[in-house]
């Protein structure tokens, strides 16, 4: 139990927050001003330096949970005659292609069940037969069958075909490394309420300068426009329509405290004592 | 200045929230767990009471702000092959146009600039002159003009012309009677940190169900599919994807004070005051 008495969330987000990220919600802001846009500058310029992406990324909120985030990503970041290789273990892989056909996107699979990572030299071997493919999606962390997916394995292979790789980083991003020097990628994913700890209530990208800049007219809703989204940050410092101001300053608290708690290196420190406690007990 | 030295805010939504909302958001929930469903539920039925809705009608929330439960609504309701007067002056009647033609619905429009209600008997003409139409959207009350559109006799030429109604009634709806047994809508849309004065975070639209039955296929987006959001929220109780659970909390709080205050019939009694306060002022 928590010191308020009220039981632990050890749900894959939310999650239980610290009091003192909640606290943050304890004051209004409006959606227009200054003191608000800082936050959400504050907000994106520590995201950034978390995956050190300030060179060539830039970090685009979104309202809504996690899977809008990956919705806008993918219709932003795919054009209309692009076609995605879905690489599934699990139903987040399963929900991308679901998105995908939605917004009458061209797809295909790698499907490995519920039980193993997706083979990097079977990506390649898919990306050299079907030129069709312009984009690998990979889900870093399958949440709902436990597999940490080889994600910088996949982005070497996705970077020497030439195609574009977007990785839904959702219940990884902040507990395991992300280098964007290191990793190539277009476009990574997550939201407020994973392993930074923060409330629901929004998601985010990390995006290619670059590829961003080519993504005007792609996107099959307004809302979920990334590239009309960043536009409109960029020209006033506001979100499009109404941010959830509350969650954002949240966010910010959450991040101050992931930093202080050791940033990722803290958070991979607390998931080696549970695993080692985790073998203890099972060996007991 | 509000009682913890705060500046009031005045804008049309995020506004100055009770302390009591805000508190409200100081505890976690896990967004599958009974407890949380709870809340939903007594939101969704407090929303339908307000609206004397409990009949005929569903309350459909979805993440997001006022804008995301608008572009959801009209591409859930709206087939494919469907087609949208929309009735605009200003920003919000804009914006209405600008998401059908995101999704690829085919749309008109009775355009009064930023300073005239649309006249009923131009809607009937219209309707009666282009049979292609399906439906008519209208802003209730135009928050970029401040115009406050006569809903009633719309709804009537719309009713008698059998064609349905889209309401946006995001700066209405808590503070301006809605009543659906003699409005008749297909559906009728707001958010949480508008005149009910909950934070941001969500919308929510009350939908006629004979019709949201009918509605399956229809959408763009899988996040903003309310059929399916509906479907999964009766089947579970839970929202189909991670809710902003905190905001929901300090909705339901929001919506309880509402209810002490008088509920439409309070928040018309202040505005009344305000009114006459500011001629008051004005003739000084």
């Amino acid at each position: 139990m928590s010191s308020n008495t009220q039981p632990y969330l050890l749900t894959p987000g939310p999650i239980t927050t610290s009091m003192s990220t909640k606290r943050a919600m304890l004051s209004d802001w409006g959606s227009w001003d200054q003191d608000f846009n800082d936050i959400t500058a504050e907000v994106c310029e520590r995201i950034l330096t978390l995956a050190n992406a300030k060179e060539h990324h830039v970090c685009v909120p979104v309202q809504g949970s996690g899977s809008f985030a990956v919705e806008a990503t993918l219709g932003t970041i795919v054009p209309k005659d692009g076609k995605v290789l879905v690489l599934m273990n699990g139903a987040y892989g399963q929900r991308i292609a679901k998105s995908l056909d939605y917004m009458g996107r061209a797809h295909c699979s790698i499907d490995m069940g519920d039980y193993a990572p997706p083979k990097p030299e079977d990506v390649a071997l898919m990306l050299a037969t079907d030129l069709e493919i312009t984009h690998v999606a990979v889900v870093y962390c399958e949440t709902s069958s436990g597999i940490l997916n080889p994600v910088a394995e996949i982005a070497d292979v996705v970077k020497q075909a030439g195609k574009g790789l977007i990785i839904d980083a959702m219940s990884a991003f902040g507990a395991l490394p992300v280098d964007a020097t290191a990793l190539p990628f277009d476009a990574l994913i997550s939201a407020a309420n994973k392993c930074i700890e923060g409330v629901p209530g929004f998601g985010y990208a990390i995006i290619r300068e670059d590829i961003l800049r080519q993504c005007k007219g792609n996107a099959h809703s307004l809302c979920l426009d990334l590239f009309d989204q960043w536009t409109y940050l960029q020209k006033t410092g506001q979100w499009r329509f109404t941010p959830p101001t509350h969650v954002v300053a949240a966010f910010l608290q959450a991040l101050k405290e992931h930093e202080a708690e050791g940033g990722v290196e803290g958070a991979m420190h607390v998931m080696r004592v549970i695993v080692t406690l985790w073998s203890q007990v099972c060996a007991i």
